[in-house]
This record gives C-alpha cells, structure tokens and sequence, in this order.
C-alpha cells in the first residue's frame, strides 16, 4: 500500500484490440500490480468499460488515485480527448476517452497517448532503452508501429502522427499495404503480411509443411522454421532482410543511439534479427550501423502500460 | 561596419566541392557582404585554403572578428575538428580545418558542420523554415542531403550521421547506389541518377532528343521537358514521384511542421513537384500530409553559409 500518505498511485491503461491492460504505479513510477482482461466479446464502449472499471477499482484499492496514463491502439485526437480511429475496436470511433475517465476517476491529471508511442516510452525508461540518450522502438505485430524517443521524450510530429515508420515505404512498387500505399516496412514484416506470403506458398506447394500446418501462425511459421523447414526459413529470411532495410534506413536517417524491436513477431528472435543485421550492415553508412545499436525489448506487452503513466512523471503532473 | 565598437562580425564559410562561399554577418545574424571563389583546379589544401583566406581577410575588413561558422561536403569529425572524408575534394581527407580556423583568424569560436545541415539550419531560420517548430530540408543536387531541424537545432543523431535521407531506401531491389546500398532515394532522384536513366534512353533511343544533346546536365533535361519533350518529362515524372515516395516517409516517420527542398534539382520546380506531391498524397497517411506542408527553399545556394553561423548565435558563444 505504497500509495496511502504518500503522493498516491498512478494507473497505467493499455486499451488493446484483444486486451485491455491495466497496471497500478507508485507515484515515482514503480511496478506495483497489474490486471488484464480479454477484449474480445465486448462489443459496446459500455462492456469493455464496465470491465476495464472494474479491473482498475480493484488494482486502485484504498490507495488515492493520483493520475491516469492511458494508451490507445489507434488514432485519437489529443486535443478532444477522443478515439478517432480504432482500427480493432471500431464499437470506439468517437468515443469520448478524456470524459469517461473524468466520470469514473474524477478530476485528475489523464495522459493520452498512442499504443506504440507508449511502449517506446516505457522501454525507454525502464526497458530496453535505459541509459539511452535517444531511442527509435518498433513494435512488429499485427501491424508496425512505432516511437521515437529523444531526450526523455516522444517526438510526436506536428499532429502527433510521427513514428509510423510501418509506413514508411521501402519497395516503391511493393505489395499493397493496408493504409493503401504501396510497399510499405507493415507490407513486408507483419503478421498479416506473413500470413499472406504463407498462404502464397500454401497455394504453390500444396505437399509442403507450410501447406500442412492447420493454421497459419507467426508462432507456427517459427517453430516449423526452427524444425529446418526450407519454406519457412525463407519466409523469414525475406522478412527479416526487409526489417534490415528499414533499420538501415532509420540510422541513416536518426541515427538514434538505440533502435529496440518489440511486439509478437519479435518473439521470433534470431530468425528475423541475423538477416535483417546483414542487411542494415550493408545498407547502412558504417558510421551508422557502429553507433546505433539494436535490442530487443524487455518489457514485453507490458511496454505499452509503462509507458503511459511516463508523461504523468515527467511533466510533474502530479501534486504531492 | 555594422561589426565596429559592437559584437564583431562573424564569417560563414562554405567550403563546397566546386565552390567557396563566404558571407560576413553582424553578431545579431543579419547578412552584410558575401564572396565565392571557384575551388576548381585548386588541387592542395593550400592554394584552397589561401584563397579562402584572401576572401575571408577581404569581407572582414577593419572589424573585429568575432566567430567562424563553417560546413563542410562530406563528414568530419567533431571531436578532433579533421575532415574525415570529403568525396569532392579528397586532398582535404584528414585535413585539420580547425587548427586551420585557428592559425588564420586566431582562438575566437568557431563552429564546423556538414554542409546540408547547415543549409537546414539556413532556411529553418532565414528562409523557408521561418515560423515552423521543426522542418526537415533535402538538399537535392549531385548527391541528396539532409538535415533535421527540431526546436531551432540540428537532430545530429548519437554519431553527427542523422540526416542522410539521400539513403533512406525506398526500393530494396533498386538500382546500385553510390553508397554501396541499393535503392537508396539518392539513387533516383539525384544528379547523378538523372543522368544515368538519360544515358539509358540515349542509348536506347539513339534517335530521341535526348540522345540528341550535346550534353546531359539536369538543366538541360528541364529545358528539354519544358519544351514538351516525352522521354525528358518521363524522366523527371519518374524521378519526381520517386521523391514523393521519400517525402511521404518522412511525413509518416517525423511529421514535421514543414519539408523544405533545396539544391540545384529543386529548380526543375513543378517538373519534380506536381508527381512528387500527387505521389505523397497517396503515400502518406491523410492527417500527415494535411498537417507538413512542403516548400521550396528561398535561400538557395546561400542556406549552408547562413546556417553554418547559426550555433554560435544559438549557443550565445560570442562576447560582446
């Protein structure tokens, strides 16, 4: 109960496609407790609040609540406090975000940010970027996100949309994303898009282990990697060799001190990490690939969570 | 003689690869008198640096001297104060330009940086950056250059090296870059690369206009496309929407206030903007392009000579 007599305990909030995460901080940014709960299933704004209000009142306790971070997969509008876009959740398009934890919390500090703004914060703070002056943190999943940290901080752009670096294009006359464009780092090392280079084999070899698997996974595709399946190496291998080129760009470009890779596909390690490190060497200016580094995070799905209490610490939102 | 009884005057030098150039500003950064010297033929560090000399003793004058800002083609390093590589003037690889700044004008402050992002530095605040928070310029010329401007300073990276947008990839099966990657932007949308797919349409098309020029220079190739030219507006078509590819990654990835083109190429003007500007509208996601606006740079070759003095007015280095 580190939050009683003291300056309170923070919430951090990681409203997901398929989980809403939910952790309690002290008022100086320690790891106190944490909860989640599947998304799935909950179809209105109400359901998945009802059990996201409950899932913090239980984490809260009888400690004072003294701020609230919360990230969001998606684009919201920081200046109405409401969910513009929500690619997962489309029951949330326009949801009032800053009103509804007004009425449930009452008048505290609320920081809203974007899911993969957050976790590049929290792996920068207190994972994978520690000690770091700058940090550039992509998370490879369902789709590519990204944030880039300086000095403590997300650069956010002038509309807070910086940091897509899933969209940044990298085979001008590559594969269709699915923001529309062509080519994008997202259209070549996603999950969706190495479904879609499965199901291409799939359909080509019918007697292949690929064709064999009864669902096609990322996790599936690894682990008949790590078997020595030939199919599946390649796919990798290609997935990883365009991973490298969108790193080499990204030192190139920033040259931030760290560049850290999350997300589930991440998990694949060493099958996505040495192609796309023999690709950033040869892409890359020496000088780049020498003093940039690469890492993997080590907060997990929990970065995103972290990282939204941050700017509550950061800008000393909170009084004592 | 703005510089007598008050702050000095300081110098910014350009010590380009086939030009000179050098401006006095008072202490406060207003432009008084500038010079340039051809730095062709002038095959040694000394005969470059007398004449350097010659022209910086000339717009001096009878005031006092009170800083040196200077940029520098190719990479050097901050720390020793050496050029490290200089791919238009090799016999000043290794060459100490600030014990040379030092023994010619004696121990006042001088400040050294690479040529584009002083030319960022430049337009961000006396041309076109002017009232922007951030902006990102591309020099677009025999090479492509960049600089990143937040908050009024330079975004260096960890090791001087951000900025090089010219090898941002955006084509991983690309063409052979000068750089050794493929690809690059540098590879489509540069002097170099103008000329190269020109050549490849002499070639193959010996009785086209193109083949037909005395020479291939990109002022050529604009003029031949002004006058309704089809394989010379396909050139710049391709080689603008190319660029539009670049722009739009760095809407998506930085989302700055404002993108700013410089360089020799730029003046193609809408020969290179209008497929650039219809590419990145499809490229870039909505709220990035609506929200970074693009522009042509005003100050043209001057921008490196006004930026290169711009951090010893930033970092208050001069003394009254």
């Amino acid at each position: 109960m580190s939050g009683e007599g003291s300056g309170g305990v923070l919430l951090g909030i990681d409203l997901g496609g398929t989980q809403i995460k939910t952790a309690r901080f002290s008022s100086a940014g320690e790891w106190e407790s944490e909860s989640q709960a599947s998304s799935h299933g909950h179809e209105n704004p109400k359901e998945i609040f009802g059990a996201l209000y409950s899932a913090a009142s239980d984490l809260i306790g009888d400690n004072r609540l003294a701020g609230v971070g919360i990230c969001v997969a998606g684009v919201f509008d920081p200046q109405s406090g409401k969910i513009v876009n929500s690619p997962n959740m489309p029951t949330l398009n326009g949801f009032d975000l800053r009103e509804w934890v007004r009425s449930a919390f009452g008048e505290i500090p609320i920081h809203m940010m974007n899911d993969a703004n957050a976790a590049a914060l929290g792996e920068f703070h207190a994972g994978a970027g520690t000690g770091a002056e700058s940090m550039f943190l992509l998370t490879l999943g369902t789709g590519v996100g990204g944030g880039f940290v300086i000095g403590g901080e997300i650069w956010e752009g002038v509309a807070s949309v910086a940091g897509e670096v899933g969209h940044m294009c990298i085979q001008a006359d590559g594969p269709l994303c699915n923001c529309g464009a062509k080519g994008c780092l997202e259209a070549f090392i996603s999950s969706w898009a190495l479904i879609r280079d499965a199901n291409a084999i799939a359909r080509k070899k019918p007697g292949s282990a690929i064709a064999g698997l009864p669902s096609l996974t990322p996790e599936d595709l690894a682990a008949l990697a790590a078997q020595g399946d030939e199919d599946a190496n390649a796919l990798w291998e290609k997935a990883g060799t365009m991973l490298g080129i969108g790193i080499a760009s990204l030192m190139n470009l920033l040259n931030p001190e760290r560049i850290v890779l999350a997300g589930g596909l991440a998990k694949a390690g060493d099958l996505l990490l040495k192609p796309a490190e023999n690709t950033w060497k040869i892409q890359a200016f020496d000088r780049a690939h020498e003093t940039t580094s690469v890492r993997m995070g080590t907060l997990g799905e929990w970065a995103g969570v972290r990282g939204a209490v941050q700017p509550l610490l950061n800008q000393r939102l909170l009084k004592p």
